[in-house]
């Protein structure tokens, strides 16, 4: 077994540009470690079998219920359990994150549509 | 289904002090997010079934294997497989980490011994 290797979040957020669309930088136990860059709404979602845990690293995260919401700045996290529908928004300018949730997770659950990423990119 | 709370890793840290006894933070599909002061060497172990992941968000972690090492600094993270050997250490001051793991995982793995910590505190 040859030594695991270190993963840079700083150096792999700079591999990408692209919004909404998760890259895969971590698999472990089933679960995938995910960076993800966001400006904007976007769409209303749950997922049917899996929690997210969404860790922001820039900016701040606004992330809407149907009965409130919260703000996640850097350095905070919010764990979305399984069923609860949420809307992740980046307010102003660009939010950086890191997500960590089954490699079965789709990015718009259960809602689906145009904005459905289907094969996520591993950096 | 009320709002989910958020978490500032920050103000977790703020709540301990000591050195390799992991805090809860969060639970997701069967894993659990925790934080961990550590400071020293801690002991050789692997865990039979578990892969672990492990953030630094203070100091620089050493990570020694069998056949190599790693120094993971502050924004830097790394998975080591089940079944690898592996020491944390941290070599000059406390090094502060959060770690992605199933439920199951002991932080001693098959090794065992008295630096064991069987009832977590949750934060």
């Amino acid at each position: 077994m040859s030594t695991p290797g270190k993963v840079s979040l700083e150096d792999k957020f700079g591999l990408f540009t692209d919004h909404w669309s998760p890259k895969i930088v971590g698999e472990l136990n089933g679960q995938q470690v995910k960076l993800a860059k966001i400006s904007g709404e976007f769409v209303w979602h749950a997922h049917e079998h899996e929690d997210e845990l969404f860790l922001v690293t820039r900016g701040t995260l606004l992330m809407r219920f149907r009965d409130g919401e919260q703000r996640i700045g850097v350095g905070e996290f919010i764990i979305v359990p399984r069923g609860v529908e949420h809307q992740p928004v980046a307010e102003t300018g660009e939010v950086w994150m890191l997500l960590f949730e089954p490699s079965s997770t789709v990015n718009t659950g259960t809602a689906g549509g145009e904005r459905t990423v289907t094969e996520l990119e591993r950096l």
